[in-house]
């Protein structure tokens, strides 16, 4: 999906709402259980409820992983029931050497069919390079995370003045255009996104930490939209466990419904 | 593995190396094509073929991953055929938040039953811990990677006077025991090591780099082994390429003892 594509479904679903299938088998309701795939059919149902409300959605891989070869078919068939006017994102957090992370591409881009895929930059230009230059596909670089443990080393001073964070901006920016590359940036951290608006105002920002985590969607909106809204904010858990019931899927479509209804006022009211 | 259990296998086979698993279908010999699950039948003959000569396995996750469900299945078959007096590593370099990191650890420690896992550490300590705190199971900490891209932020200097990956080193170092936490020093940097051994003198170091990339095995046992050897010395397309014939296993074999002979002598220099 193009960055042309992606804003056109933001302002045709008045949302930049991501929907987190961080599907945890321990919290689905019982009546699924008895099902052959419950992870699956529990995703198609909260994509049944809420695609119209979202724009994208986000399969952590731990999630699928934690079940080896089960959880990957759980994957394989969530992937198919992703309309194709939602952006899908494999929340994976890879990177590698050159030749490894070109066979993580292979496998989100070309076996999985998702849209971007969740790098962390540690390793340097050469381990995010082999995921960048598809028409389409994207890299979302891990820049300022929603943990605590962002503090340990991400907001670290460099010799150089910058923190590590804006480091990794300042560098990564240069390594693919807008229309390829989107940053990792914490609702919790949402005083930090105005100086990150300053070093990158044209990209897109994948924001995890509203919800369960405590971010203000309203703070994130006034530091880190563009002209282009430049957002994604992503709720996981507040979405999928908002009932353990059999009126799950209900109860998620009623969270991401007031989730979207603040994101509808929010692009009034900065985007007009 | 305990890291006794580890130390006493490097003396029982006078060798610290570690082959890596970084299957590629498209360099297997031809004649396992045919098989129902090539993958799985060559990585059945180069372990069979290398077991006595090597102390460690490490698949390469992007490797299985890329062919989906049946990569996965293609590692839980490899992971069977692993010798218990073997170290296994998910060489997967994950690392996110905390409940999510759990999930990883019950992916590759409960349900592949590796031995240990790599772990990017740009999301700090609370991305880390979830993996430690099991007996006889590790987390390999990525350090100064073998890459080029290692000096883009891993040797940046920081403010306080220490590198990136020093920081790393020296904060992760209060995280968890050298029972339980290795880390990733690539060998084309072997220079390093010496100062690397000052701040962290006990830890095992898993090193990535000789061979295929170029490191150099002498300097990196002069400057990294220690009382305990402390070194694993990863190996991977030198080994399971070096032939694409029938006789792939014959000279991987040879390929190993090749490296085994040189590590022999070396443990004989240095630990007499």
């Amino acid at each position: 999906m193009t960055r042309q594509e992606l804003f056109d479904q933001i302002k045709q679903k008045k949302s930049f709402l991501c929907i987190g299938l961080d599907t945890d088998k321990t919290k689905l309701p019982k009546h699924l259980l008895k099902l052959e795939d419950p992870v699956a059919a529990f995703n198609r149902q909260i994509i049944e409820a809420t695609h119209d409300l979202c724009v994208a959605y986000k399969p952590n891989l731990a999630f699928y992983e934690a079940d080896g070869v089960a959880g990957m078919q759980s994957l394989e068939k969530t992937m198919q029931f992703l309309p194709d006017n939602c952006f899908s994102i494999a929340d994976a957090k890879r990177g590698d050497i050159g030749n490894t992370s070109s066979m993580y591409a292979r496998s989100f881009f070309d076996h999985y069919g998702f849209d971007s895929v969740t790098v962390a930059p540690y390793m340097g230009s050469d381990s995010v390079k082999p995921f960048l230059g598809r028409a389409g596909k994207w890299v979302i670089l891990l820049a300022l995370t929603s943990n605590e443990g962002a503090f340990d080393f991400q907001t670290q001073k460099l010799k150089n003045g910058k923190t590590l964070y804006e480091e990794v901006l300042r560098q990564s920016a240069g390594w693919g255009s807008a229309e390829e590359l989107m940053y990792v940036v914490g609702a919790t951290k949402a005083e930090f996104l105005k100086e990150i608006r300053q070093l990158i105002p044209h990209h897109f920002l994948l924001v995890p930490g509203v919800g369960a985590q405590g971010g203000s969607l309203a703070d994130v909106a006034k530091y880190g939209m563009n002209a282009s809204c430049g957002l994604l904010v992503n709720a996981s858990r507040s979405i999928l466990y908002a009932s353990s019931g059999e009126n799950f899927a209900e109860r998620a479509r009623q969270e991401a419904m007031h989730i979207q209804e603040e994101m509808s006022q929010l692009l009034d009211q900065y985007l007009g």
